[in-house]
């Protein structure tokens, strides 16, 4: 059995919480939340105790740490849990701080800890098949990636404020996307975007539109269509175009029933938001993590995986600033 | 917390009991299998204790017992079960014999306890929003009901010979759906069927490939379509019909991912078999159940309603048998 | 090139007559029909002259007649036609008198003529890519056919009160495409039926609801549902099941426009009726019996064709007055 | 009846040709082509004579004039058409060079004459229906536009040397597409392309593999993916999101039987190139300008719509060249 402690009992702490709670081979040891009202509620939800960060991270009954607390204290956790050699299941963006990141990648470098960076759509069994299968080859070489990834309405203005804006909040779970099915390093950047959904968002100094191209040092492209706001759900949508054909993966719709009536054919819609679209890469993210740390040979996405995505969406950034297109070796 | 015993520890019965135990509302104190193997296995599995039946029937700790065990003892464990005041979950069918069945609704009538019979069918989310959408009118009044229910390949033929024949093994369950979306009893039945799939079917004097056709009394009718095999998964779709459109429900597959190439349009089939394809109707069974129990309004199929089916499928037996549409008013 | 008369001007007439005007192999020399509105009407549209019915039978010019006049006047033209050496593009039915098709059959087996039942849906291209993927054996050995067939709206009930009623007018198209499917000869039927749509179509003695099964020597089975009205459109679907799969092909769309919205994604409808529907098939038709009067070898429905449909026409019938199993032969 | 003469009897020609020939109120009167073959080959098979440019410039009996000529010839013959008072169907490009396209839009201009630059999918029944439904508010205000565009193959490498490269002979459909679903005029142009079909192809100086993103004045956003291969059929999709909602037309496949076996659901591929793609979009367009010539009020693309398409096509070369976003402005 492996020990989790989880810090942060908010809403995807109590996800990852609950994951490893029913997982049949692991624990959770305990749980801490500088809210008390979070804490309280999941530890009595999850069956597991309350414990200040010292007791987590000097524990020697604690094999791993998941880390799904504010983004701003993700890069101290990570370094203090490989310090006291704890493996680190970390919750993205690792910080917003291009150095800090990296940083952070030497400290667990330099030790023998594994560290996931939860880009949970790797995880997502029809992203992972899709995956699979340009690996195996049944489109050929891969050329082309078309992401759709839309959200159904924007976060709350104050959250926005400090996101680190679309490019780093929202985009960036597409360009790991992007990485994952191009399987090539994405060498240059070309943003383009708008504030269409909320006026408010601009004030904020942000956008909720955009479209972004990437592309490799071989010369495959990847296209990404990105809106704070869907009415019909969260789309999330990948192609994948080959020499030999193109692999698609549609929408998860909140049913399959269909009503043929007068006014047309009429279909279910998409479901609703991540909590639903993803509950099963959720899942899987902590099995995986719990089977890399049981010596089974697995690929998750690593620190450095952590650290290309944040790249990218700085370049992106610059990209949208300058108007023009960006080389991912420009950010430092 | 309601607290459960269960009775079976086979296939549907591990399916159950798992269910229960990790129920938030529910307790699995105790589970019986004359078959030790089975017992042992599943108990630590579950992490419940093995009791005996008179350990079971007679404790004061048990609310409800799961009636999982082989179809021929379903109708005494029934009996026994309200006799002692607990409430019932169980397997269909409730007998083979429609006498044995009929003696078993008065036992449970005369007791206040609560009986569900396990066709998973009605708690499958898409038939129920399907059902639901025709009770709110979405297609006016109800005319047909077309049912596609294909098994991927034919079970054992030592279980073929003591199922009571396709139409009270397979069938049953359509005969069930059918009701549940018309909305009205049958009175016909006409079933027509031919043994394509296996000639040991035959030789065990049962059919595997049917064609059968229901009408109620308003004149509302019904096919259903069974075969033992298809090659490309289970097979399980229902279409209604009414006055202003219609209503579908198609397969379930076993992912989203379509490939596009020079031979063609290629996409996942169908999941394949009961266990996957169901496994949210046997959540949704179980919790419907307990919050039965629990004092809400809920609706769930009742002994009745193994009843009806059962009565159908005799009907279908001897329509098939002699060439003529059966009135289900014969079956005696 | 081959030249034709048309006998009938009417909605079916019309749509013929183009087709063989627009042929690139073949003539349209003239028409007839008793109403002289449609006749001028038909004659100015596609540029040929009027000719009365002894002109036509008797020209040398005339190479084939097309048929399309009123159903009681199908046989007697048939006869006249093949006894002046012309070939017969026949409207279905061929009469609705079981022994007036049969001495059609004679007449014409008698001559070397061709003749042409016309059972358009033969001709539908995605019926008849799936009726060759069954015989190439893309889903092994046939078993069972489903078959949806439903009108958008009811006819005039004076045209029901003529038609011969819902078996032999609307289910025959079904009957013969079950025949095509199956590749073998039909000995049971068994229908069951109902007036739902519109009473005043039972006050004529007819149904508007049917479910019929079809079975053959060997133990296929075939379902048939039928319907008077489908407010979604023209409801046209064939399943065929085989050993080794199934072969579907869905309604035919007015577009491939789909709207995702907040009230769910909504897409086309089916094509309205059978002008839109059938416009392909229609078009094969002609340019199939062409090439075979051009002597090429091609296959097309025959006499035979037409007689076999009447014959389980008239079995459905049966069945459905006496409530039970008609074998084909024993209809005379 | 409108009367048409035809210059140039290659594959665009032909089709044409044939469309105006069938059209009821519209002759072809006559062809020309230097080629000789081509001429006696399309005159025959449509019945109608040839003429020399000058007797089909000079004769009083020709009402418009059907470009289908060399792409070098478009600019001179739509000079010679509207000086001689005759009404031009032009096929695009009207040239490769932008101030020779700007003194024909003045030449045209200064007549009366009519002048539709034949970007045929703007007919298309699907796109068309899109459009519609953007302009009649389905989905909102339009944000973001998704344009899918791959040919099944390269052309001849000896085409490609004189197309004008892949954004003046291949994107400019797309960017038509573009303005016609945006309804705005685009501002900025960033494209972004490769050579992975065929080396050949970059030894010609050209690309075979590009995404562009193209932004208006308001902000809105759209996005092409091209290729010049897909090995599964002309890929032709688009995208509208709105503030309200998302419409999308897919593929039209070769037909509508699906096959469901061990191996997977297999379905249609998509129709193989842009003849049976646009069939209905050439006929469309035909109709469209002789209703127009005819007096009624609608809406055809015009030789303004031929230069916007330029001009954003000579941006997104220079955009690729430069590696930054280009202003439509900027062009001249």
């Amino acid at each position: 059995m492996i020990n989790f402690a989880l810090l942060g009992a908010g809403r995807i702490g109590s996800i990852h919480g609950a994951n490893v709670a029913r997982h049949p081979e692991a624990n959770l040891v305990g749980l801490y939340d500088p809210f008390q009202d979070n804490a309280d509620r999941l530890s009595a939800e999850l069956g597991c105790k309350q414990m200040t960060l010292d007791e987590i991270f000097s524990s020697d009954e604690i094999d791993a740490i998941l880390i799904c607390s504010a983004t701003d204290t993700h890069a101290d956790f990570i370094e203090r849990a490989v310090a006291n050699n704890k493996h680190v299941f970390c919750e993205k963006p690792i910080d917003l701080s291009l150095q800090r990141v990296r940083d952070c990648c030497v400290s667990v470098a330099a030790t023998d800890c594994k560290a996931l960076v939860a880009f949970n759509r790797r995880f997502d069994p029809n992203f992972q098949l899709l995956q699979q299968q340009c690996t195996q080859g049944v489109i050929g070489d891969i050329e082309m990636v078309n992401i759709i990834s839309k959200d159904p309405s924007p976060p709350p203005i104050e959250y926005i404020k400090t996101s680190g804006g679309l490019f780093r909040d929202m985009t960036i779970h597409d360009f790991d996307v992007a990485r994952f099915m191009l399987g090539e390093e994405i060498v240059n950047v070309s943003a383009h975007a708008s504030c269409l959904v909320d006026s408010d968002i601009a004030k904020a100094g942000d956008v909720d539109t955009a479209m972004i191209t990437l592309k490799t040092a071989s010369g495959k492209l990847a296209q990404i269509t990105n809106s704070r706001r869907a009415s019909y759900g969260y789309d999330q949508r990948v192609e994948v175009h080959g020499s030999k054909g193109m692999l698609e993966t549609r929408n998860i719709n909140e049913s399959s029933v269909t009503a043929h009536t007068a006014t047309g054919v009429n279909g279910p819609k998409p479901l609703h938001f991540f909590l639903e679209r993803y509950e099963a890469a959720y899942q899987s993210e902590i099995d995986t993590f719990i089977r890399s740390l049981k010596g089974e040979t697995v690929s998750f996405p690593t620190m450095n995986d952590g650290l290309q995505a944040l790249l990218i969406a700085d370049a992106a950034l610059l990209s949208y600033q300058q108007g023009r297109t960006v080389k991912v070796s420009e950010i430092t």
